[in-house]
Parts: structure tokens; C-alpha cells; sequence
């Protein structure tokens, strides 16, 4: 069945995705937050569809292709996550005319300022989360920071200040059930004292919104917390296994690639699926370029994936010294390889190649790229 | 100027690239050998029809995707690099019945019966270069192995052998003059007796194609060699001058960056450029995610650029601890950066912006992706 499609080509196990999204759905509801996952995982229409239709409450984006493309498509709540600066203005000033309730967010009284200036001057109002940084693993202003009132203060005339918002990247480095519940209630009392520390100054602050998969996964309460966002769930991907928030089981995407050729004095099989397909994305460099696996999805640990060119993909044989990897691994057979990280392996790719439930025909999904 | 462009953005800096091409054509004029280029750098017709104006003969894919799309716009005689698989046999026969002079690649007596099989069953001849190993590096068949003359033997019925080809990757690991001087004369003489021993044994081997762009730029002769590819050296890019055949100055793309934010107790800038504009690929390890410049593409080395997320790019400061980085790389602030691996950054993007010569418009090449 998998002969017929021209590899490499990425997979999705539909049926896996449907239990990603249910699951973080069903713990976002027991929490009582919303949920807003971030579509920069997929950028597919079909794959958002099925997270909204699963109780997601808008979407969060990182880029304004993004929102563009799913405001086009009928959503119409979207959080653009990642700072705005000047060049993205008038962009984001389109899409609020054409009718998008898009949200923006900075972490500086300089943007705060332009923001509000350029609002102002076209005579709309941006609404405005200020990025926290909770972890400090990137962006945001730290959530005791009297910066925070400053850029609130900015936020006046063509913006208003609707709430704060941050990302524990640091989860995606840790690996133990504690440590990722110690991260979880760090990110949201941190982000909630901002809050906090907003409203204690008269300032509006509905929306307290945090989360990555890892956190997202692992809260015991989100007390304060009005949204979450997680992206990566949907797919899951060797990173996620390797952090524990989920198993190899429940990754539902794969590229499904082809033996091209071999070099049995070093034990090497080539295959057609190279970095190009999967990425340069090493993740946690515990896996090469990902897992690989049989056609049907079953781990082969006695292949390592090392190496990588473009289109050329060099497995490398682990096993037992005697078995000749020319007739088990024939030219022209078929190996999946799990991704290190499903955004990045994602990105490589114009589609995906939905994985027929009762035999039939592959449904195709598009997928966006760019900026 | 460049601040009117939504960033990230891919900009190619076309004076650059025309040197880059006349460059790499005059050489290959001196040496007396045809120059095949490799397109799966650029996959923009724009910059192949630059590269074919200086005498270029034909063009190397290594896709399909990349054949069909540059046959639909021209181009007549094409190589594909990658050994051919079952499953893309359909498809080659498709472009060869539209017209393309399409020659395939073989490194094993299994697909060349494949091919010569297809071949009579849809009453086409095949044109076949078989893949030779020249540096240990990837795939091929060693230059005396016997092997070759079984899968010359199997290139009967719908296929004929048309000659030998090598790629001798090993040579990006390589850094002195003299080793890449040795490494071309390696690539060269296994290509060479390897064609020989397909000669002597009765076999037509019109075709001896090396090349990769340090080789094509080391080589003192090309003795036996009738075609020379090379793709990367269109652009060049920081793994390029890690090697030592080209200077910064040479490097003809660049991502456009703009600042979003800092953590000024952290030394860091913020950009809207991570691992989405640049990849993931990170070369030798030398350079982070990318060499940084000024908006004018003067690097600036007190910048390291070691950490990226999807679309965040974290600049580290390494210059004087008294420098105010806020002040001296303000939000919104245009930044620029030399890709590590051209092929690989060119392939985040959907076009170039191509730098006005003498201000204007930014005319967009479009460039493609996927198989």
C-alpha cells in the first residue's frame, strides 16, 4: 500500500491525533480553563477543524501568515504569540479591518507605545497581552518588574491592555514527573502574580493565558489561569517521549521513506528520506535524526539515523554483525522514521498524507509555510 | 528601506550571485569540461536561467518535484542525482513521454533490472549514469568493484548505460588548499578508472560527472572527466567559507531579521528570526544559528546567535559588558544573517527578495519545495 505513494512523505495517523487533541481537551476541561492550541504545529486547516470541533476556544499563532490563512478559513479569535514590531503593523491592522479579533503582544514601553500610537492613527484599538517571562528562557518582562506598569500605562488610545501571557520553554528540558509539576506551577504563579501586580495598579488584566505541552500536561490546578495554549500534543514527537509527556505510541506523525541503496562494509542502508524530509531539528541528540521504524510503524532499534544530506537519509545498522542488511533491507522497501520534533519535520512538508483507516485512498491534508 | 519589509525575509543579493555563477563557469570553461549546476540550492528558475545564460549545459535535480518543475519552464536536460527507486519510476516516465531528456541514477544490479524492466514494459529507454563511491562519504559503487560490470550488464532492453557520476561530499569536512586539491584529484581519478574498467569491459561510458562546489573550485585538471556539478556555490554560505573557497563577502543570501525584545541581564536580543528563517542547520558548530551583520550585511562579532525557537531568534551579546544593548539595537531595529548551509536556509523560504540595485522595488523570485 505505502509503495504506491513517491516518497519521502509525512504520515499522520489520524486516529492518534484525535487522541492527542481529546486528551489535552478533556484536561484543559477538568481544570476549567480555556484552551487556545497553537497551530504552528501544523499549519493544516483540517488538523485546527478537529481541535476546535474538540472544544479549543481560538487559536494561537506564530506568525501573521497564520492568522491570515485560518482567519480566511473561519476562525476568527486568533493570538499572535510572538512580540509584534513595526513591520508587522500594518499586516495586523488588515486582518482586524477584515474582521479578525486578533490579539497582539509585546514586552517593551517602546512597542507598547507604537502600538498604541499606530491604533491611535488608524483609528482602531489593538488588544494587547504583555508577554512574562516565567522561566527565563526567553522573552518577557519579569512578572515583578516595574516595567510591566509601564508598558501598561502605554497601552492607552489605540490599544487597550487585555491581559498577560507566558511560555515555560524550559519544560521541553526536563524529565521527570516533578520537576515538570514544580515548572507547571511556576509558570502560572508567576504569570498570575503579574496579573496581580497589573490589577493591584487599577489595570484590566482578563486574560491570565500560559502553557506549553509539557506544563500543560503535568498542572495540578491552574487556579487564575483563564487559557491555556500547547502545540506540539497534537503530534507528539520524540522530544515529547523524551520529556515523558507522552509515549512513542501516541506520535502521530512519521515520513515514510524508501532503501535507495546500501554499504554493507559499513553497515549503512540509504534511504531517500535525508534532512530535507525530517529536518535539521536533532532535538535532545538522543535519537540521530529520528527513531526509525518498520513500514507499519514498529521501532527498529538496530538502526541508528546519524546522517544526513539533503535527500539522502544514512542508517546505520546496530544489530547483529551477521545478518546481511542488503536482503533485510531491500532496495525499494519501505521505512517510517518518528520525528524529533513535529513542528520542525513538519515545516519540510507541503502535506500530509493521512493514513487510510479500512484500506482506500490516502486523503491529503495541504499545509502552509512561510511568512 | 529594508524596515518596509515584513520580516523574516530571505534576501539575495543578486551582484553577488552573478559572480558566483561567472566564476564557477569560467573555471569550468578553462578546464575544458561541461558544467551541470545543481538546482536543489536555489529551486528558483530565476537563478537557473542565469546560471544556464553563462553556459551552463543542462542542470542536476534531486527531486522529481525539481525536474517537472524546471522542464515546465524550459529546461531540457536534466540529471537526477539520487539513485532511483521503484516507486518514482512512474513519475520519471511521465516527464520523459512529455519530453525531458532525463537521465536517472543506479548504484545497485537490483534497480538497474528495475529500470531496464520499466523501461520495455512502457517502451522507453532509460538514460543511466551508475553512482560511484569515490570517498567512502554516502552512497555509490566503489570504482573497481565488479559489481559495476554486473549493473552495466543489467542496463540492457530499456535502459543504456550512459556513463559514471560521483559527489565527493567528504570534501565539506575538509579546510586547506591541499586537501582539497588531493580530494578533487581523488574525486577525479576513481571517477576516471572507473569508467575506464566499464570501457575495457565492452561498455559505452560517455558521461564521467564529478563535482561538488569545493572539488569544482580545487581541482588543478579534469582529466577523463567529461561534466562537472556543483549547487551551493550560487550562494555560497558560512560552511563554504569554513572551507576555505569563499569569503564572507562572496555569500550572496541573507535572512533579514528585525528586534523584538532583550533580556539585557542575559546579554540578549531578541529577533523575529529562529530556526523557521534560518534552519536548524548548524554547519561546522562554528557559528550558531548564522554569522550576524548590521542591516547592511557587515557582520558584527560581538553577536553569537547559539539559541533559536521557531520564530524567535536569541541573539548573545559578547562585545564591552558596558554596552547598553537596548539603546544600541533598539526594537524594530533590521538585522541581517549569513546563512550556515545555503541549500538548507533557502528551503525555509517560499522566495527571495532580491536587493535593488539602485533602490526601487525589491523584485521576488519565487522558489519551491517538496517532492
Amino acid at each position: 500500500m505505502q509503495n504506491i505513494l513517491e516518497t519521502p512523505v509525512l504520515l499522520l495517523d489520524e486516529r492518534r491525533m484525535q487522541h492527542n487533541i481529546e486528551r489535552m481537551q478533556n484536561r484543559m476541561d477538568k481544570l476549567g480553563v480555556s484552551f487556545r492550541p497553537h497551530v504552528k504545529t501544523s499549519k493544516c486547516l483540517e488538523v485546527a477543524r478537529r481541535q476546535i470541533a474538540a472544544g479549543a476556544r481560538g487559536i494561537t499563532v506564530s506568525t501573521l501568515k497564520e492568522a491570515e490563512e485560518f482567519f480566511r478559513a473561519g476562525v476568527e479569535d486568533i493570538l499572535y504569540a510572538v512580540a509584534i514590531v513595526p513591520n508587522k503593523l500594518d499586516h495586523a491592522l488588515k486582518l482586524i479591518r477584515a474582521g479578525l479579533r486578533l490579539t497582539l503582544l509585546v514586552e517593551s514601553v517602546a512597542m507598547a507605545e507604537q502600538v498604541a500610537r499606530h491604533g491611535a492613527e488608524h483609528g482602531v484599538c489593538y488588544e494587547v497581552l504583555i508577554e512574562i517571562d516565567t522561566d527565563g528562557h526567553r522573552s518577557g518582562v519579569k512578572p515583578a518588574d516595574p516595567m510591566l506598569l509601564d508598558i501598561a500605562a502605554a497601552l492607552q488610545g489605540g490599544a487597550r491592555l487585555k491581559g498577560v501571557m507566558t511560555h515555560a520553554g524550559a519544560s521541553y528540558d526536563l524529565n521527570t514527573p516533578e520537576a515538570l509539576e514544580a515548572m507547571a506551577e511556576q509558570e502560572r504563579s508567576r504569570c498570575v502574580a503579574a496579573a496581580m501586580l497589573l490589577r493591584g495598579a487599577g489595570h484590566a488584566c482578563d486574560v491570565v493565558s500560559v502553557g506549553s505541552t509539557p506544563t500543560a500536561l503535568s498542572a495540578r490546578h491552574l487556579d487564575g489561569v483563564t487559557e491555556v495554549r500547547a502545540g506540539v500534543y497534537v503530534f507528539f514527537d520524540m522530544v515529547m517521549a523524551d520529556v515523558g509527556v507522552c509515549t512513542r505510541d501516541e506520535i502521530a506523525i512519521s515520513v515514510l521513506c524508501t532503501v535507495i541503496g546500501h554499504q554493507p562494509a559499513q553497515g549503512w542502508i540509504i534511504t531517500d528520506g535525508g534532512w530535507m524530509a525530517m529536518s535539521r531539528d536533532l532535538g535532545h541528540q538522543a535519537h540521530g535524526y529520528g527513531v526509525v521504524c518498520d513500514a507499519d510503524g514498529q521501532p527498529l532499534p538496530d538502526l541508528g539515523f546519524g546522517k544526513a544530506n539533503q535527500e539522502h537519509g544514512v542508517l546505520q545498522w546496530r544489530g547483529d554483525a551477521g545478518v546481511d542488511i542488503v536482503q533485510r533491507f531491500p532496495v525499494g522497501s519501505s521505512l517510517r522514521v518518528l520525528p524529533n520534533h513535529a513542528c520542525a519535520t513538519g515545516a519540510q512538508h507541503g502535506q500530509y498524507h493521512v493514513i487510510p483507516q479500512n484500506g482506500g485512498d490516502w486523503p491529503v491534508w495541504p499545509r502552509f509555510s512561510g511568512w
